[in-house]
């Protein structure tokens, strides 16, 4: 029988062996004492299973609160955990109960973070994934041998649709390829999204049959599932290409239901990730959480940029836009959606560490702040993408490109 | 023009006031340099503002990695945020990215956690809330005067329908009040959806033609949003009372859309909240969570409980219990379902801190392991409630009742 495999990091002042028992248990019978009806034969068929344990660094201080020891040390280990398919068939928030859970609250663990996990291929069966992906992506937009270039209309609150629809001509024509809402831009008093969406795919339409090229907008639909599915159908009508959701506002379940429309291009924002994730020993790795988001069906997912505003190491957001570049089992691969205080002169890092353009590569102030125009700011990114694709350092790239050497005058810190 | 509030417990290496405004910018503008456009008359109208700082504890080391500086001590505090609600309307899951959002990843902080928030009374007009709660969970399993009690159905999974129908047999003839699904327990190989529900709601149905009580059975739905909906339906059509959904696995809005059908009350189990809260200095506090969930429209909510098997302490679970008792904008008070690890001895300790019986009082090996039978089980912990109400002590009471005396022998530690 097909198995699920998942991957923690743990912590734990009690033997790993045990702990592991423990997280197996609670995710299979998980009471606290033994109740009539629990054969060994459906323990077998039922129960998750250790498949292996292997330890690392011990500890003198618990990473989490609420399962100290006094006198103890604290064993951090790498455990895998298997269930058989028989236990949720395909029933994905049933799986993501079922991974995480309870498990955080277990007082044997002093830490643990779900590292990744593997479903069959027979999931392909079930789930349709990323129905554009990258290819889609780049293809809706006609970009090629470099990452799409995009930005956030600001300030994400406070404008008109005219005055937004006015910064929007200013970077069609300054030759970006996609722009999106912000994600706390849904409808506000003074930008009601019905208007919003229309003043501004009339400028990409315009746009369009002009130079034939379509740019993407990502259109803020987060919302209740009624008025989700209405914004979508309105996108629709006027034409665009993408909407956008706050995955982990919306949640699972609302989120596959619009990918499963199939139409438009799914935006994906982790906003929220922090808590989930900022804590080495708590939480989800994005290996994981991204896996849960392409069987849900989103094509573009954020993850955060080299020498980001955040916290985020470097290290670590490369590690994510390999798990979105890597084939999963079903869709297309997900597009990894760079942002965060990028500006072009991280291409040159982004490009040596990932190796890839199959990128969406988000520059905020960094294109409508450029001292020589939007377009400057535009042409700006996609020389620093040329010149590190052509292996150039960023200081040549700057002596061959007068907008890019403007960039890094004003932003380069 | 009314205003949301939020409440946060910060931690920063730099002046508070400094990092209070970072977090009012990140969720207004958002980015790293000026841009054409945020005009002071905008930033006034929109921006979020910093309402309140309470100076907290200064440390020598940050809570949480990604924003320490070398020689700086770390200070805590209290912050209190608003936004004009001109900025969402009554759009939560943009509310939600609002609140959390991005506020997790900036550097600035090295320790954030919601703690509270606060909504105008005009969300009353746009919310329902739960359409049940307390009172109409109550009446309709006919429970006055002590809290409801319940079950949950173990082992989890492996059973096959009419194995888990005869348990439920005797669980209904012990006189228990409610029972339910385990989080992990959907559709399996052996116990398809359907057919359990089926023999489950036959058993409670014979029941209560022959003593007028309407056991409550809380079938857990949680799936994909059209699976969920038609299992909503499938329960109203064999007559049950309840529904069960796993609310952080399906998300928010997929959560609202089944409250929205009004039928049955809803249970919400709240399976991987320890991600979200078991550090001091992360996530957030079940205050502000159980008010998210209000207003999906969840009428029974997981609070652990006291003396639980878990990490959490028994100050945190008396403050969820007593966030879920107070009113709030919309709909019934909210049931606080109490389990893990209960079996009857831990009434008194509720009771004396909570003072209250409107709760749900879930047992697991508590009643289905009594050496007496099930019926003593149940009757074991109503009569610890009844001694708890009327002031004895746990041993008095054990001298008074030999079924919880029975309970006391086999399960106190």
């Amino acid at each position: 029988m097909e198995r699920i495999y998942a991957d923690y990091l743990i912590e734990t002042p009690y033997k790993v062996e045990k702990a592991a028992a423990v997280l197996a248990g609670e995710q299979s019978s998980g009471t606290f004492v033994a109740v009539p009806g629990e054969t060994e034969e459906l323990k077998k068929r039922f129960a998750a299973r250790v498949e292996n344990i292997e330890l690392l660094e011990l500890k003198d201080e618990p990473s989490i609160p609420g399962g100290s020891i006094p006198g103890k040390k604290y064993q951090q280990a790498h455990v895998r955990v298997s269930w058989s398919i028989e236990n949720f068939g395909y029933n994905l928030p049933i799986l993501i109960s079922t991974l995480q859970g309870n498990l955080y609250e277990i007082t044997q663990f002093t830490g643990l973070k779900l590292m990744n996990f593997d479903v069959p291929d027979s999931f392909a069966n079930h789930f349709a994934g990323p129905r554009f992906g990258i290819k889609g992506s780049k293809a809706s937009t006609q970009v090629e041998g470099r990452p799409m270039i995009g930005t956030i209309l600001k300030p994400s609150v406070g404008m008109t649709p005219e005055e937004t629809a006015a910064i929007v001509k200013v970077l069609v024509e300054a030759g970006i390829d996609f722009i999106k809402d912000d994600e706390l831009m849904g409808s506000t008093a003074n930008s009601l999204f019905d208007n919003r969406l229309k003043s501004i795919m009339k400028v990409i339409r315009d746009h369009q049959q002009k130079t034939s090229k379509k740019v993407m907008y990502a259109c803020n639909i987060s919302d209740e599932i009624d008025e989700m599915q209405r914004k979508y159908e309105l996108i629709e009508q006027e034409e665009g290409s993408c909407a956008m959701i706050s995955i982990n506002s919306v949640g699972f379940s609302a989120a596959k239901k619009i990918c499963d429309n199939g139409n438009l291009v799914i935006h994906g924002h982790r906003n929220g990730w922090g808590m989930l994730n900022r804590h080495p020993l708590l939480g989800i790795e994005f290996p994981a959480y991204q896996k849960i988001w392409r069987l849900a069906g989103i094509d573009q997912l954020h993850v955060n940029g080299i020498q980001n505003k955040f916290w985020e190491s470097d290290d670590s957001v490369v590690k994510s836009i390999q798990s979105c570049l890597k084939p999963f089992v079903a869709g297309h691969e997900l597009l990894p959606v760079v942002s965060s205080g990028q500006w072009g002169g991280q291409a040159f890092e982004t490009y040596r560490r990932t190796q890839t353009t199959d990128l969406l590569y988000m520059a905020g102030g960094g294109i409508l702040a450029h001292p020589m125009g939007a377009e400057a700011g535009v042409n700006a990114i996609q020389q620093a993408w040329k010149g590190a694709v052509d292996g150039l350092s960023l200081e040549r790239t700057a002596q061959l490109y007068p907008e890019f050497a403007a960039s890094v005058k004003k932003f380069s810190k």
